[in-house]
């Protein structure tokens, strides 16, 4: 190997110029899997100090490189051989252009402002609003906007509720944050902010019933195109997210304005707040076995710091998990996005991890896991290993997807005729021991069914700061969501 | 669950149309992973009567249907939501078309001939040839040719060789089989017949130094578009394999023709087969350990059964293993094909194993991977020990991709410094326990590192026809192929 | 001029290499336009003895080039500069595509058979027919396949109907052509042959209730994947139309038989066929002026050389001319074909001229054009005068598309208001004088409102063999059709 | 026809939502070609109030569309049938879109303006600069930006230069205006400001030898992935082009500031431009026959209207006469574009008459061809005749394409054999009478020769208002441009 590097050097190959492009680019990170003909590549883009994370599955390899991307601003490089990889490759590339981590869509350099005119009329139907309401998205946490929508929401006093990847441009525990009256929020504001949100199906398209027929819209996006989309906006900022909010911002203080805290709108949030909050309290709870989401989520929101990186993929994990998890800074949350892709979450925990390494910040990524989702990308546990990145992974586990069979019912399936006949869809094999495919590799491993050994196996795996750790947690397979209202992610929301 | 079926049969719903078009269709298998607006259709194809097969990711489930098409002749379905799901599978799609599987391209009822002129011409350029070579492709064993290729080998006396995916056609230690003498018998065949196999990168495009720049060829293909391509045809056979064939030997029954057993070219032939055989024998018989692939793939061909369907992906390990892991019968290979794709091979065998139990025939599904192929669909075992498919996956593990390095090697990497920075992009994580993947899901799992464990683990593994197993096979990292002169699938083959 | 030419041999340029790489794949033809970057190429072609034929448009180029693949069997070149003009000559490629005219589709060597328990079931189908009938399309003209279908009707005693290229494989005045009673047969054959022929929008996709939902369809095709297309097909012979022909042949007089000349089924369609010339003679024979279509085309075909080249577009004029004016000789009659295209006309025309003059055959190129079809490449006629091609253009102008009106109407409706309001879409310019846009580059042109016109403007064009006519037929706007039941391309068809 | 109107009306029509729906988006105009599908939908446009323009070819019809939209600044809609229709259209919608004139692209109601950091640097950046260039764009036209440039040009004393279809924001006459000394402006300047001009192949993608290695760039364009295209910006001003000049004028008028009209620059400039004046002028009062371009134009420019719109297209005729026909008023200039598209001329002009007829603005349409480039799209005459739209197309003629032959020449390469072989590819048809192509249609036609002739022939077309014209301007087929450093679009210039 010394010797191969050695002899890229004596000539300038293609690989060579390549990786000094790439450098010139200021990539830091490469992902990928090499055959062939790319190993030259890798090989030269180490010689030229870009790091080099080599993956087990090209899909995990470009959700990687697109996370490094959005945590950063700077791209991250994909090395994938012709024809199958790059096609495998895809998945990754279109799941970050629908979600806008592309870097030539957006270089930071060129920042543009909303016109006066229409910042004027922004401030003028936002103080006349009854019933305001400012959705943060994606946008403001990659546009970097926390430091201007704070002001925005404290010195204005206005509700906000943070789209799934704009948790924590505000911290969720902020008290203007009215997640936990997500359905109300959304169906009785009279104006609606979008700060780098979207109205896509997330948002159930801005369309009644879940949003009132006569909302208006003031919309801040950097492209043109998105504006007025699904719902025309009443007031359309096109510009830089933290741009226009530094503009909203000086109009407020040339003419300064607070919305009243008295307001019959923030005592309606506040006591669906309660109310809620206090379901979700009673569900944590329950101490029956197998334990239910809300019982692995409280306990883990009770140990998890309030800084790590938390990456999340599933369905019911991701939805509960979303509003049971808070995050309390921007970027420090990556998902499923706006596709629902299953598959990414290993792959943007490599690149999280790899990343906080290099930053040497101390901070935690913790991947929360369906166990359906995890089998997408499960072998990427082999790299968290090689690489002795210390991930946490906690895997809820519920024998299925949306809802699986605990191994009774499995056995006597198995009585009934052949499984490809009789096993329902959703199903996987009950109560599988997910935690030793990450022993297999050296990492830590840990069957959990109760809450003493959730609550015993993660502080030991937050003390271990150079290994890996599964927890597979078994619930109940019949658990499910309380009862929501208008949920974010799921099959009633088409 | 029966809840919901019997709900679905209540009313005719968009999902039951589907399932009893598909059933229609003669569908038999549906390979898939359900997620929200889909999991209706999976559930109407089983009361319908097609079996459901829920994979870990849309690739293996693509691979795993497109595998079901080559080997019946019937289409499989592959299930996926939209998006992103739609676009992990498009890497078994493009598969499966590069490797014509696409059953719309060759569908059986309407069988065509070649002309007569042609066949008398071809009849005619092999009555003449010195030194001819039949070539047996992927299109013969597809076409189901197999018994007018005997024919033509065993009466007329030819010489052949088969494609990694022809192996089989005809047996590997048939006596005309020249496969131990591949370079020589293409670089000097003066008139080559193609059944069924085309002039792609696999056959170095039909041009020199590989080929006679004077090689007469003689292409039978169903494709017109694929005669005289890279090469043009000295006479081209545009027609169904099988019945291009009995034409062929029609015109050789009518005037019967034998070519010498005596002749310059199978001395030549015989020769340099003897003398190849000599130095794999000698690779094989080596008692150091690490052990070699040789010594790992004479025994593994020892001791698996004549019948056994053999799927292999990865770069060494399919490369060497095709050559000493001999086929008897048709269709009973599955490798990464034209494209060398790898991550096909979990799918492939689930499939293949899927279709054995159906059809009760008792042969067992060989899985012969590389370690790092493993890596890109590895959690398919779930899938395997979830219905209890007794798939034998035999990881040949040398640390990495081509070659990796020993624990003691990579620990001192670890000393060097940022393992990103250091480590060989080819280089995996030292001495993985892939076995214990499987053992996570109830399978059998053994490390393999002498030649006696690995003779125990694979009687075991033959003798349980109810779980699947994983022999995780340790050699030696530096170990390669002996010396070729042209392989199929290499660096240098481009 | 000559000057760039010496400069262009003596040395080897791009332009040159791509010249002489076409020539030695036996390139005779180029059509296009250049732009600065091809000059070279078309001059380099010429050098290499390729006849270059410069266009106005690179839609008209791209139809030339495609009709003299159709006609010769050999690629012509359509030489195009990237951006627009690649773009203008889609059209071109679209349509030859549809049509099945590239030359890599249908290479004339490889002749393929259809087997032979497929022949024997056909000729089984075809003796238990009681209402057989055959149908003889593109497919089989460009096939060349007139040979063996004459003898298929002349020896079997079968009724054949042509689609509208299939016309003249046959002549059209033979007694077994059925056209004049299409419907009819259409309606009531209980087996009907497909040769070359696809059940296309033209022949109503096969279905009721144009066709007996019990008719048995036997499929001759060169293309598996359209066989069984629409309509499942009894008997599918895949294979070259000519040599399927032959097959068939083969099987009937090894087993002679003949459809009875006297059955009910040739009763009721010669029944119907002399009704119908009856309705068609009555309208040919009004003597009225304007004109109606039936009296123009009655004289054009008693005045036209049984030999002329018949090239045709439009909507009546294409449909109504081509039940008028017969086709006597294979290939001798190219029009709007599958797609219907509009502006093919000129262009083919061009291409057959040149081709002619090229084989020294004595033969005319007519080209009979709706006035609407005329206008989409009118100013190709300055290419027919520059290269003195001595195409007879007849356009059928009734002011309009599918109906105008006439200088009366007209004047009324330019006072009742703004034309681009009250004017009809399909209303063209009354009575524009087609004819002189010919006289502006030199060739004859005649106005005709009277068969007398007609007679004397069509022999004087026909006894000039040096330069191009147009006859601007002026006809009443009112004339249509006459009643059909389903006609071949008409509104009514989808 | 009015009949079918009725009926329309009575019953909700699918064709008549299409219409109300494009109406309620307020579209104006429609251009097509109608065929048996969509009659309807052109006459329920009709009904509601869209005013339908019939074309001869989609290419035209589209084209005219997509300047409706430039022109005017909303959405024309172009209605053709599918198939064939939408590729023959594709051509106007490829050079629509490269031209950026899909509305889509740019809705002029969201304004967004350029940072103030941004701002400040750029006028930072002017101020230090030696030899500065304003370049404006067409993207300034399409903002409407003409106000606030003109202000930087005469406050600030800055030279400018306008791309093809920039020509007219200021005019061409300004003493400001550099464009006769084009080359030397771009290759000496120091600072240049891209006003929505693009630095494409028209502007040598701003690299050396055409521009200086070391010129600094100050980019203003709405579209941040065109922000440092080819050269890196040294500010990039991302927003709309009206509102970010505002905003720099804004800034100098805070902290005034004047380029001394007394610099070497301005020195440099004038007598660059003096010396090529001298040289055109001399070029255009020859008074040998046939003319050459350089005199036509210098006639033409003496009579037209100031406010006249001139579309153009050709080679040397769009090359030679952008320089000499000066434009006045923005938006007042349609050419074949990015692209240099040819087919485009005819379809602009057909739609620029119809908009001046619609506004009442008594402007005129003046269409300035090439005599190749008027052959792809010459039958629209009837399209301008059938409307009455008073469009003078001058034809300069040079009987071919670059440079043709005289009828002398012609006669004896006829002698010398088949025209295709022996034609050179530019050449058409000597001294073709394209003006009687529009007296075929009731149009004027006049065939010019001498100044006197082109004189007089192009009083009498500006004199009638209810008819359009052809002059057909018969030059020198030798006529070349003079020498020029380094032209706008030119063989040269790639």
């Amino acid at each position: 190997m010394l010797l191969s590097r050695s002899k890229v050097m004596e000539e300038v190959t293609g690989a060579q110029i390549i990786a000094e492009a790439l450098k010139s680019q200021n990539v830091e990170y490469m992902f990928g899997i090499v055959g062939v003909p790319i190993i030259e590549v890798a090989m030269a883009a180490q010689v030229a100090g870009i790091k080099y994370v080599g993956m087990r599955n090209e899909q995990a390899a470009c959700y990687a490189a697109s996370a490094v991307g959005y945590l950063t601003g700077h791209p991250a490089v994909c090395l994938v051989v012709s024809g199958p990889g790059l096609i495998h490759a895809l998945g990754g590339m279109a799941n970050a252009n629908m979600n806008c981590w592309f870097p030539s869509c957006c270089p930071p350099p060129p920042v543009s402002l909303a016109s006066s005119q229409e910042i004027a009329k922004a401030s003028r139907v936002l103080r006349e609003a009854q019933r305001p309401l400012l959705i943060i998205g994606k946008g403001a946490a990659y546009g970097r906007a926390e430091k201007g929508i704070r002001e925005l929401v404290e010195v204005m006093g206005l509700p906000f509720l943070p789209t799934p990847m704009g948790k924590g441009v505000l911290p969720d525990d902020h008290p203007s944050c009215v997640s936990a009256a997500r359905s109300r929020s959304l169906l009785q504001a009279d104006v609606v902010v979008l700060l780098g949100a979207r109205l896509n199906w997330m948002l159930h398209f801005g369309f009644p019933p879940r949003f009132s027929p006569h909302v208006k819209v003031i919309q801040v996006d950097l492209c043109a195109e998105e504006l007025s989309n699904n719902v025309r906006a009443t007031v359309a900022l096109l510009g830089d997210v933290r741009a226009v909010v530094g503009q909203l911002l000086q109009s407020f203080r040339s003419d300064p304005w607070r919305y009243p805290s008295d307001s019959a709108w923030w005592v309606t949030l506040r006591e669906k707040m309660a109310s809620n909050a206090q379901i979700s309290k009673r569900l944590a709870l329950r101490t029956t076995l197998p334990m239910n989401y809300y019982t692995v989520f409280q306990h883990m929101a009770e140990l998890l710091p309030r800084d790590c990186i938390i990456v999340s993929e599933g369905a019911n994990t991701m939805d509960i998990g979303r509003t049971m998890l808070h995050n309390h800074y921007p970027r420090h949350r990556l998902d499923a996005g706006t596709f629902g892709t299953m598959g990414v979450g290993l792959g943007f925990a490599v690149a999280a991890a790899v990343l906080e390494r290099s930053q040497q910040t101390g901070r935690r990524v913790v991947c929360v896991e369906g166990d359906s989702a995890f089998g997408f990308s499960g072998m990427e546990v082999e790299t968290m290993c090689r690489y002795k990145l210390p991930v946490i992974i906690i895997i809820i586990n519920n024998n299925g997807i949306y809802s699986g069979v605990g191994p009774e019912t499995w056995r006597e399936m198995e009585k009934m005729g052949e499984l490809t006949t009789v096993a329902p869809p959703v199903t996987l094999l009950p109560e599988a021991r997910y935690e030793q495919v990450m022993c297999a590799f050296g990492g830590r491993g840990y069957l959990v069914r109760t809450v003493e050994e959730l609550r015993s196996a993660l502080q030991q795996s937050l003390a271990d700061i150079a290994s890996p750790s599964i927890l597979n947690v078994l619930i109940d397979p019949a658990s499910d969501r309380k009862q929501q209202e208008f949920p974010w992610l799921t099959r009633s929301s088409l």
